[in-house]
């Protein structure tokens, strides 16, 4: 057995994976998903639609109407788009592409933690660059970074995750300009920032922008988009698996792309609870919020591991993020509905 | 542009990526799925279980009221299972896990073509070893470039696509005990054979097996099964993206093998009519076909490009396997149902 093993990877015999908090919790918030289900309407066609797909055929190979429906959304053409099973698998597959030499993959720290883990997995060596006081990235640090070590790949999350901020655009860009490495924009959570890099995708030919159908109301379906210059989609596109999206996420999805009316008006009201949370935190001796242009906040309490634990008594889950440095007594929470988010506020208070 | 191109690996660069036939045609016969759609019965309870799935919330990350039922189906223990979106998942987890040192992996030829371009795709190098005669393998062959090699993997898809036949047992447990690398035994195709090498597992630390739910009349799902001893899957474990199921497909799937009355049914005729079919070739001038495990037949013809073009011309898509060497003028045929069948003797009667 022992011989068995030792043809795996030592960097992955290493590795810890990423774990998914089980604990159940009525409500939960942990998990930057969209509280809200579909309006009963559109589930009904989803539901009519589902039920007519033949599950005994393949998917589309190139999820072609669900393309074009995001390519309509986005206001980006279709041969500047691939979809993955979720954006990690988008990440797994930018990384694949890029592991040759002795790779490098640039973060900033703190940030979505699959950067690292797929980045180690697939074969590469991570850098860290710590964010500066208000959460920002240091360009001149990153860019030092990328050419010092040749690296191949930057991941900026903008809204970064945990830290809910965008980071300067011009910053951004001028990673993408003087780095010379692929810049990956994760704009998971853009829908909540009203704002993307995505008009900069035609003129800049390293940049790759993710976005994703998960943090505003699909999670269950792993649709993650990736947009790109038609020839480096092309060679990425080489690594996807041909038949990546199955049949009913394409078809739900499809449903739900052609009537984002009502995702609009959730992700409305997700802003501005956002808001109403954000300063309620902020008016709690002891807890200290950090400006968030997601669909989560961070923030800063005295015991981030008894508050956890005591919430979790309350049946509310939140992310505890607790750790030495940036993250010390930090936790993560999700923007729920009206209510979760009085009871979060109220049970914080109690404490 | 050129810069940004150039970040990614040559090998990726050079390599031809999977192609899907797009020809649209009234008979669809060249991709091996179970023509039958579920009973009407089973397809609304699927349909219902869809329709309550929750969107807005990621999937369970570890699948596990699938994997139990996947586990009581199989007789596996469910700490031996591993599921991927489709086995194409699957393979490329193993291929990534072992993408060390100067890896290569070993291959029968001809065989199915997912395991070299993945191989290639995630570094490793292929080495082809050929066929014997009856389309078996040569074991003694496979050990020597395994131990020559230091080879890593090797791939055994029994029955074998596009061959159709099973391997002889003896002779893969003969490379599994032999070779010093992880066996991959692919058994997409069992459910047609009768046979497995799943009670092998036990004993043998490097031997992985492959099952899928999409021959079986689930290719829509994308829902591929791993097999391997607890601590190899653990590690192989850290290469899966934590969401790597979605929640549709996880639902869909539960409903059916809560349900497999229906499906062994459609196995049973596949299995009936594959025989028909195999005895109506064997019986045409011209036409050389090969026994057959699987739900398609492998054939020979004289002319297999001016075959398949007539074939498109009457509305059946087959696969077109012609190039030099042991597939020269051979065609796979899927085994559909007994008119699709007769469609397609009928038309070759007629040429």
């Amino acid at each position: 057995m022992e011989k068995a093993l030792e043809l795996i990877k030592k960097e992955i015999r290493d590795l810890l994976p990423y774990k998914v908090d089980e604990t159940c919790c009525a409500i939960k918030l942990d998990a930057n998903e969209n509280p809200y289900p579909l309006p009963n309407e559109l589930k009904e066609k989803v539901s009519k639609a589902l039920s007519e797909v033949a599950l005994n055929r393949y998917p589309d190979p190139y999820a072609g109407e669900l393309k074009g429906l995001i390519s309509r959304w986005l206001s980006i053409p279709e041969e500047c788009l691939m979809l993955g099973n979720g954006s990690d698998e988008l990440i797994q597959a930018i990384l694949i592409a890029t592991s040759w030499g002795s790779p490098t993959v640039i973060v900033p720290s703190p940030t979505f933690s699959m950067y690292k883990i797929t980045g180690l997995a697939v074969g590469h060596r991570i850098l860290e660059i710590p964010l500066d006081e208000s959460f920002d990235i240091d360009p001149a640090a990153i860019i030092d970074a990328c050419r010092r070590e040749r690296a191949k790949v930057v991941f900026l999350s903008t809204p970064n995750n945990p830290t809910g901020n965008r980071f300067s655009d011009d910053k951004v860009l001028e990673v993408v300009k003087e780095s010379h490495a692929l810049v990956v924009v994760d704009e998971a959570y853009g829908d909540f920032s009203g704002k993307s890099l995505i008009p900069f995708l035609k003129e800049n030919m390293n940049l790759i922008i993710l976005r994703t159908l998960s943090k505003i109301g699909m999670a269950g379906l792993r649709v993650g988009i990736m947009a790109a210059n038609p020839d480096l989609l092309n060679e990425l596109d080489k690594v996807r698996l041909p038949y990546n999206i199955n049949s009913l996420s394409q078809t739900a999805a499809a449903v739900v792309l052609n009537n984002m009316d009502a995702i609009n008006g959730q992700i409305a009201t997700i802003i501005s609870e956002r808001e109403r949370v954000y300063r309620a935190l902020k008016g709690l001796d002891g807890v200290t919020p950090y400006p968030s242009d997601a669909n989560f906040i961070l923030f800063k309490v005295r015991d981030a591991d008894d508050l956890h634990k005591r919430l979790v008594e309350k049946g509310i889950l939140i992310k505890n993020l607790n750790r030495a440095g940036r993250l010390e007594n930090c936790m993560r929470v999700t923007v729920g509905t009206p209510a979760e988010n009085d009871a979060l506020l109220d049970a914080i208070k109690k404490f």
